[in-house]
């Protein structure tokens, strides 16, 4: 008899490891052999960690940002600027955004991007929910700060033609040379962008 | 006030995943988020085979294979070669060996290569099993089917050594130039092991 596959349980562990992102069968077995063959609590440690987590973390009801509770820590911060709303992709976004330090209103999070190629519309995002909260809550600003892809501008330019009747300062990200970059291995489109968004010194 | 990371039980998950080989902090953000917003049991499934193999997979306790009985099907087919040993660093060379067809006897799994750069000595591996079962079982031949690596090298060559007073056919498995491998792009060393290993036609 060959034995051209591990046991049934260890494959289905593989098949459970290889439906999350980025990890393909290869690395999925690896994954597994690991979690399989380490000595220690770690194994009970990662399903208690995943189980909690599904089971605690939600989306907050205002931003839709990752927490524990019904409201997220920055919505239900009221020293934070509430007419502002800065709408991106993901939580790790909001993150990012936050150790900048430069920001101090609201957050958007949108869960995905409009992409008609991928056949992801605006509704299987939280653009509907965030036109609805724009609408109710009065805000004066929204700055648009989805990544600078196509997908991304696609988003942004959606969100700014959706809300165009509103009175509401709405502006986009600047787009040019990152910190550090240097022009001459800037790209075409980095550099058009950079030239477009100059501003007086 | 800023929020520069995620909620607490949300960092616990990344925290555990990011202890997985070859899967750095944001690999494991990215991992977290899909298990935390995916809406399907998918989260529950994959912590329950996560228990599930680490409760049920053992190694099997003739050749450290992984096994979901105390001896592994390969140690239990008795139509398989009981006088030559296969001997492989992992499971996955095991399957490997396996779906190429061209193999019949047992194997060990050493889980580990002799590794003195990185501290990894012999007894840190199936090794000392391995030379007792050696002894014990009286098996005329043994194949080191070590990766062709330094550590693969050297830890075939340990054992061969270790066993050189024995009255056993050991052999290395071939180096050369691989499958649809052009002479032109074989890197020196690859070139020379092929020379040095060729055959009669």
């Amino acid at each position: 008899m060959r034995s051209t596959s591990y046991p049934p349980i260890m494959r289905r562990l593989i098949n459970e490891l290889s439906k999350l992102p980025t990890i393909g069968e290869k690395s999925a077995t690896r994954l597994a052999y690991h979690i399989v063959t380490t000595k220690s609590d770690y194994s009970t440690e990662l399903a208690g960690a995943i189980v909690k987590a599904k089971e605690k973390i939600r989306l907050c009801s205002e931003c839709f940002s990752l927490s524990e509770s019904e409201c997220c820590d920055i919505c239900e911060d009221e020293t934070r600027d509430q007419s502002c709303i800065c709408v991106v992709e993901k939580p790790a976004d909001v993150i990012a955004v936050e150790k900048s330090g430069g920001y101090q209103g609201l957050y958007h999070v949108l869960h995905g991007l409009w992409s008609p190629l991928k056949g992801v519309g605006p509704e299987a995002t939280k653009m509907p929910e965030l036109l609805a909260r724009i609408k109710e809550s009065g805000i004066q600003e929204l700055v648009l700060a989805t990544s600078s892809t196509v997908e991304g501008d696609a988003t942004a330019l959606y969100i700014g033609n959706a809300i165009a009747d509103l009175n509401i300062n709405v502006s986009r990200i600047a787009q040019g040379i990152p910190m550090g970059g240097e022009l001459e291995y800037a790209d075409e489109l980095t550099l058009s962008h950079a030239f477009e968004g100059r501003r007086k010194l």
